[in-house]
């Protein structure tokens, strides 16, 4: 289904060419102060405007302005759902005939067949990265909740490829892009302010949502937290120094920490010339993790603000 | 909260020195024959019974004997909720005595108290890895229904600290266990037989709902799919070759394949030895990664199960 | 929240004067052809055009017309959430303006000040039988994929007050109207064609659910089925044979058949009268019943549907 | 499925003729002091004993023992899932040989076949009333908690066949059992204490969970509360002032009041003669809705501790 959380609930919906994508949020309190040029700097971050090298130019192109429907009065949330979309005025269709017919390598449509028996070969339909710019929205908002409660997301590029020297990220995407290839790369992702006590033992660990949340991203092959894979060779005289913030699935008040991994873009140039001969204008990017960085951020704001709203109960519980 | 699933629901019970653990399984179909045998040695797996070494002696000292309480007759299932429990007799609660008024670090116990308020400080109380012998039963009744269906699970050891050769696996565990430490390991997962067309979209990518279930294993650090972190630095134009069986979230009727990483026991004899001066019996693992092979899988098969009732909806929908 | 169903979900959002009310609707099989004309002619109904006299004139004065943003292509369901929305744009909050600082009687006003801290006073917010447009346009087309299935709801109006000659209701309706006055009705809905054994044995018998879908109508006061409350006083042998199509929760093949009842429309011009002086225009029904028989037949489609998409899973089940 | 609530969630277990019945209660606070004279007090008032005549005698045969599996500790909650048991000491599948190969008359026995395509036929399996004694513990510890809340939840029976006064009701019943036949009941149930602003308004008001509730009890047939059924002939400007202690969903912080209606069993003696001439010994009840009084409190109870949760949410938001 395309909902995400139970208490704090987002519902997205939109293909890449339909009239719009958007969503709706769910369990945000009433009176929270929105800030709208927070939600678009993350919007524009996400389209990868004034960063790295390497974004499509239809992400440059459109700016993704955000029509409000529901949910907020005078820029203050009435605790009702809020429901937002963005009009896809770029949709070209055209771009994509010559995919009519084809499925393209290392891309969702031959599985997309599969399970629906039809498919929208209009960009990728829901498969589309497009489709994360409602969980931009989203997200900002939840992180705009949890600012109210002292806690900060931030997500940052810590690998490209084999690189690690943050100064040369953008020296590298280049490279790979006039090579007409692409490259995958590794975010890290810190929290701070969480309360102690954040998270639930058995299924419902604090890291088993933020799994679940990051591996929902397009492109993302992969999750750790605190000593991680990295750890695995560490003797657990030495490990247990590394818990990421996290014990037995609960924050332990210390910063939260975890990385997670994106693949290079499996549409390139160079593979798409042996699929249709250059009748394709590429849209994609050199290195999605690029732009992957504040979905992450929004992601781990839907599962903090689910979380948060679940703890509450608990405390305000304990407190009779 | 203590399920798991929305179709195929396992909700686990029990803390490791209460009257029993056990669990409920909702949504197994009716006139499933279930094979007892192969549930005893899924727990005896679990149990470390006949396998590496380093393995605690409660372990081995205790059968895991289940007793049926519910939803099934003769050995077939009525399509009622199967209810089950395993007697905590060997539960020694004075070996714990020493630890009620100290938290042992690197485990959840700080964490469960900022939570809760109140501890049960019997072994760990729901933090205990005895809590896995419920899932290990309900998740081989998930892994026979999809036997019926063809489809077969299998987790192994791939990595002992740094060590990658299988034969020399027990030989590194038994050094660390000399040395009174404790070391981490690599568990990979495949799946073949899955239908093409398993998974969905959006936020429930079958990768996300792999994540979220092994990551909600005690110790379980990472978790990664296809080309992973390892693939980071490969790029695009190679990369695209290892899709771990996934595409946009959904099964392409290749093996699937994950990874997933467990740090070393936190509470080492070595550890131990500086906090209560030898006063408790250690019933912990050096490798806590071998016993959790049968986990793994057994989490694997209810997120299966859980999908393949899912998808076989959409067929019969598109059958129509 | 505001989302309805597990497996075939709706989700509901806007206050009856923001930007626009709408829904998402998720779980609709791919494939299905949309009859635009039947959503058209539903909330037709709803809004009381060619109906009984007593309606209000604003339903009257708005053509409510459905934009669709998302999940159609060529009015053919794509698989993905249908997302949709309807414009406000006769909102007129002047009219209003006299309430903001009084609660009227018998309307929730007092409770949403009570539950959310804050109070969106424009026409109720939430609370406005006009969220129940998105509902009409949702259920019906949860009613278009039953049809595919040979599965037919119709509700009628069967009581208006003491009046159960039908022919008489209308001429009942503009009396209460003539003298400032409103008046309660009951509605019966009967489904046909519906197969044996849908629903659940505990707690998702169809009975319950359907009772859960048909009370989170506004002004709804009452449920039953079968002999329901008027078969209080006939001895089980007498008893046994109104069955209302289940027995245990799960349909057993005959005709579908329960009532609901609706309370008369609290803002009355009499009670308002007494309130503000004549300074508001008075927009409510003189039977909400009326109206109300759309919006049944459209969360009993809604109920239908998630069943519909369980039960099939059952029998596939069977099947392998 | 076999699960009740979301957040305060009872999941149920058990065949009639199976080991046990049972349940598993999560979602209760850490620190509860559980009083288990009160819960052997109402499974007493479901068994039937001292109470109203024309109780089946497996009812008052068997003591309801109540095996605590986990949860619990010297009394006192520990936050984790409470599960239980009860031994089906009783079971005589003998007196259910003779209905092998028949299906009973208004019973569900047809039904399940349908819909699982096995049958348990002793007993009825889980259709049997006897689930409802895990259903009262359940709901009885909820009552333990909303009761610290002060809150407060009291059924009665208010009619039986077609006589009201409570002090005829004894007699009544025992005239219909003389005959061989049965008689169906109303249950009116209320609720003091309740705090102003509890349920929500769209499709989770309070009294569309309980109609949920309360219409998944064997043999109810109508839920309605406030002016309900009776109130459809009254006017608006008299029917306001029944409001039930509920305005658009949610509580408005006077007395909460429903009632709800049960048919009378369907397994009379007289029915049963025709089917397999006295060789079956005669189980139910003349009048369920006897029995039935204590099952509406603990699903009350359930309804009322999950939204007590949700509410405790959302006045924690607002205090921040």
């Amino acid at each position: 289904m395309n909902s995400f959380g139970d208490s704090f609930v987002f519902t997205s919906f939109g293909e890449s060419h339909s009239a719009a994508i958007g969503g709706v949020l769910d369990g945000v309190p009433a009176g929270l102060h929105i800030n709208f040029d927070m939600i678009r700097q993350a919007l524009d971050r996400r389209a990868g405007r004034g960063q790295h090298s390497g974004v499509s130019p239809r992400a440059l192109r459109e700016a993704d302005e955000v029509e409000w429907l529901s949910g907020v009065m005078d820029g203050v949330t009435l605790g009702t759902p809020i429901a937002f979309l963005i009009r896809n005025r770029d949709a070209r269709p055209e771009d994509y005939e010559a995919l009519k017919h084809s499925f393209r390598q290392g891309h969702a449509d031959s599985t997309y067949a599969a399970k629906y028996g039809i498919r929208d070969w209009r960009g990728g339909g829901r498969a589309s990265a497009r489709e994360t710019a409602a969980r931009v929205v989203a997200g900002n908002i939840a992180a705009q909740m949890l600012a109210e409660h002292g806690i900060t997301i931030q997500a940052q590029l810590v690998q490209v490829g084999a690189e690690t020297a943050p100064e040369l990220f953008d020296e590298q995407i280049r490279r790979y892009q006039a090579e007409g290839d692409s490259i995958g790369g590794i975010i890290r992702c810190q929290v701070t302010g969480l309360p102690a006590g954040l998270g639930e033992p058995i299924f419902d660990k604090l890291q088993a949502h933020l799994a679940y949340a990051v591996m929902s991203i397009n492109a993302c092959k992969g999750f750790d937290y605190g000593s991680g894979f990295q750890g695995v060779s560490e003797p657990g005289s030495i490990a247990n120094r590394h818990s990421g913030g996290l014990l037995g699935g609960i924050t332990d008040g210390t910063t939260l920490s975890f990385r997670c991994v994106f693949k290079p873009t499996p549409t390139t140039p160079k593979a798409l010339e042996q699929m249709v001969n250059d009748q394709i204008v590429n849209r994609s990017d050199a290195c999605v993790a690029v732009r992957a960085v504040p979905v992450v951020e929004a992601m781990t704001a839907l599962v903090l603000a689910n979380f948060l709203t679940i703890a509450q109960t608990h405390h305000s519980d304990n407190n009779h």
